[in-house]
C-alpha cells in the first residue's frame, strides 16, 4: 500500500493506490536509466504526484527498495512508509531505523530547490556526488496515468461549465478586471482551487487572465503566452482596467484547477462585431487547433507541430500578430497537468517527442491592434491511436457579449 | 534617477525616486557591512523593493557603484541604468561594455533561487566565491521606508474595507468556502491583487483562510499559524466545506495585497452565541494585542513579545488551545510588507530586535474545539516613540453573522 492518508479524513483517497503504483513503478525505472541509487523528493507538485496528497516532508525512494515518506506536518499522517522527521538531519538515522540504506547517489530537485537548501541537504545525507532528479520527474509526470487522465478530463468538464457561464456575468461598462474577478468566482463556485501550481518560483498570475482591446499588446515579463499590463507594476500581467467597450475583442484564458489537476482553455468573446480580418485570424486559430490536434500522435515530433502551426500563419500572413505583437512568444503549446508549465513543449526547437499520455494545451493566439487578441485554446490527451482527445469541448466561435 | 518607466503605462511610478534611492542606500550599506562587493537580485519581491515593478531579469549593485538593471524581460522599458541581456551567460559582457567592474565575492539569493540557477549564474559570473545575500535582504526589507509604510496603511485601510463587507456577504446555510468565496471577490473589488506573495516555495494558500467549526482544529501541512482540511488533499489548507451552523466561531484570516504591499488581518464571526469560555478566549486574543502593541517599540526583543504572550495564556490556563490545538504554532506574530512572512519573527527563540519602520502582524489565536478558532489578528507598524501603530483598524469584537 501506498497511500497516505491523514485520520479523521474519512480515509480519503483522491488517487487509488494502483495508480499511485504505476506511478512509483514508471519514475523507478526513470531512475534506474538516469544513474540515481536514490530519489529524495521534496516538490509539493512532485509529491502531489507520488501521494495524492500535499505534506511537509520528502519522499525518499530507490529503484529496487520500499518508498518512504519522511514527514514533517501535517502530525496526523498514517500509512505504510510514513516516518516523522523533525529536520532534514534526522534523516539517515530514520533510514537506518528503518532498514534501508543510505543514499549514495541521489538525485535531488536541483531546479526547483534552492542552493541553501540542497546544501544542507547534502550535509544532512553525507553525499558529496548528486543528480538533477528534475528532469527524470519531469519525463515521468508528461506521460499521464489512466486515473490523472480521468482526473483532468474531469477539471474540462468543470472548466466548460464555468466557461458557459461567462455571457451571464457579462454586464455593460464593466471593466476586463472585473469580469475576470466574476470568472474567478464563477471557477471558485465550481470548485477550483484558486492556487495555480506553476513549475519554477519566477511565474505569478491570478488564476489566468482577461485581455481587453489594446492592453492585449503591452509587453509582459513573464513566459505565459501574452501579456497585458495588469493591474499595476506590482504584478504586470493581464487586466488592467480596461473598460469593456463595442469593437473589443475580450480574450478569457483562466485555469480550472481541481482537486490538485488542471486544464487549461482560452476563449475570445466580442463586444459587437469585429472586423472580418480579426474574425478570420480567430478561425485560423481553431483551424491550427484541429491541425495539431490531428497530428499530436505518439511518435510526432513537438517542433513538427510547432513548424505547422507556422506554415499555416506565415500562408496567411498573420506572422507578426502569431503569440503576440509587440513582444511574441516561442511556443505554441505546453504540457499541463498538476502544475501549468510541464512538458512537453510545442516550441520550435523542442526535442520532445509526443507520447500517448501526454495532456497538451495548444495556444494558437493572434494580437489585432488595437482590437485586442483572437483565438482559442483547449487542452488535449494523446491517445494510442487516432487524433488526440480534446479535454475542454466548449464551443470555439466568438460570442458577441453585448447580444 | 533609479526608477525604472515602462513605454506607454504614463511614466506609471507606484514608488518615488527618493524612496528608492532611500532603500538602495540601505541595502549598499548592509551589503558593505556582510562583506559583499556586489549584490545581483533576482527574486521578484526583492526586485519589487528596489524599483517599484516586476520584470525578467536582475538588478546588479556595488556598495559604491551605481545599480543597473539587467531587463530579459519585458521589452519595453527604459531608465537610466536598464541593460538588455538575454540570458545569464551575458550578464559579464554586459557589464564590461557598461564600464562597471565584474564582480568577485558577489552575494547571490542563495535561500531563494534554485540551486541549478546558482550554478549556472556563478559558471556566467566566473564566481567560486558567494556568499547568501538573502538575510541582508531581509534585513534591509524588515525595516519599511516612510513610503512603504504609507503604501501598507493604505493597504489597511482597503482590507479593513472588504472586512466592513463580511456580515452582508453571509446567507444562511452557506458553507465556509462560499463564504470565503465572496471574501475573495470583495478584496479584488476592493482592487486586491490575488496573488499573495511568500517568501519561499513551500506556502501555498489562496488569498487566506476561513475556518470554521472542528475544521479549525484539523493539522496541515503549511507554516501557517493555524491549520484547516481545505476543499481536497491537493490544498490542505483552510475551508473544508463546512456548512456554517448555530454555535460556530468562524475566523476569517485573509490578506490585503494592494498594488504589492500587504497587511495581514484576522476577525471572528459567530453563528448566535457562543459559549463564555470561547468568548473570554477571543477577549484575551484582543489583550494580547494590546499588551503586544504597547510593548513593540524600538529595542524591545521579539522573544520578550511571546513570552508576555505566553505568560498570559498560561495565567488563563489556555495553553493547550493557543495556536492550535492538535498540533501548535510556535509563533505569534511575524514581519509582513511584499511577503506575508518577513522579518521580524515572534517567536520564542527569535533574536530579532524591534526598530522603528518594522511592519509585524500579531495573531494570538485559541481553538476551542468544538466551536473552532477565536482571535484577532492586526498589522501594528513600529514607530520611534509611543506605542505600534495599528494599520488595520476594524472593530475586534465577535459579530454575529446570523443577527
Amino acid at each position: 500500500m501506498t497511500n497516505i492518508t491523514a485520520k479523521n479524513e474519512f480515509r480519503l483517497q483522491l488517487i487509488p493506490d494502483d495508480d499511485l503504483v504505476l506511478r512509483l513503478g514508471r519514475l523507478r525505472k526513470l531512475m534506474a536509466d538516469d544513474g540515481m541509487d536514490s530519489m529524495l523528493v521534496g516538490d509539493n507538485a512532485n509529491k502531489f504526484y507520488l501521494t495524492g496528497r500535499i505534506f511537509d516532508g520528502f519522499i525518499y525512494l530507490t529503484p529496487d527498495g520500499r518508498t518512504v515518506y519522511l514527514v514533517r506536518r501535517p502530525s496526523d499522517l498514517r500509512g505504510d512508509g510514513v516516518l516523522y522527521i523533525h529536520k532534514p538531519e534526522n534523516i539517515l538515522d530514520v533510514l537506518a531505523q528503518a532498514g534501508i540504506p543510505a543514499p549514495k547517489h541521489p538525485g535531488l530537485e536541483l531546479s526547483l530547490t534552492a542552493y541553501a537548501v540542497i546544501q544542507r541537504l547534502a550535509k544532512a545525507l553525507h553525499v558529496t556526488n548528486f543528480v538533477n532528479a528534475d528532469p527524470t520527474l519531469m519525463q515521468a509526470r508528461a506521460v499521464k496515468t489512466p486515473v490523472e487522465i480521468d482526473m483532468i478530463a474531469r477539471c474540462g468538464v468543470k472548466h466548460v461549465f464555468t466557461y458557459r457561464e461567462i455571457p451571464h456575468l457579462y454586464r455593460e461598462g464593466m471593466s476586463d478586471i472585473e469580469l475576470q474577478i466574476e470568472i474567478e468566482r464563477a471557477t471558485r463556485l465550481q470548485g477550483g482551487m484558486g492556487q495555480l501550481r506553476v513549475t519554477g518560483n519566477d511565474m505569478e498570475i491570478n488564476m489566468g487572465s482577461v485581455l481587453a482591446g489594446p492592453n492585449a499588446d503591452t509587453p509582459s515579463p513573464y513566459d505565459f503566452a501574452l501579456g497585458g499590463a495588469g493591474a499595476s507594476p506590482a504584478l504586470p500581467i493581464g487586466a488592467n482596467g480596461t473598460i469593456l467597450r463595442p469593437d473589443m475583442a475580450v480574450m478569457v484564458d483562466t485555469n480550472g484547477d481541481f482537486n490538485g489537476y488542471m486544464t487549461d482553455m482560452t476563449r475570445t468573446y466580442s463586444i459587437g462585431t469585429l472586423p472580418d480580418d480579426v474574425l478570420a485570424a480567430h478561425r485560423l486559430s481553431v483551424s491550427i487547433c484541429d491541425t495539431l490536434q490531428n497530428m499530436a500522435r505518439p511518435g510526432a515530433a513537438c517542433r513538427d507541430l510547432y513548424n505547422a502551426a507556422m506554415d499555416m500563419v506565415n500562408k496567411a500572413g498573420l506572422d507578426k500578430s502569431f503569440m503576440g505583437h509587440r513582444s511574441q512568444a516561442a511556443f505554441v503549446g505546453h504540457g499541463v497537468g498538476i502544475t501549468i508549465n510541464e512538458l512537453p513543449v510545442i516550441a520550435p526547437r523542442s526535442r520532445d517527442i509526443l507520447q500517448a499520455g501526454n495532456v497538451i494545451a495548444i495556444e494558437p493566439k493572434f494580437v489585432m491592434s488595437p482590437y485586442g487578441a483572437v483565438g482559442i485554446e483547449n487542452t488535449y490527451v494523446v491517445t494510442a491511436d487516432g487524433p488526440a482527445r480534446c479535454l475542454t469541448p466548449a464551443p470555439v466561435q466568438i460570442l458577441d457579449l453585448s447580444e
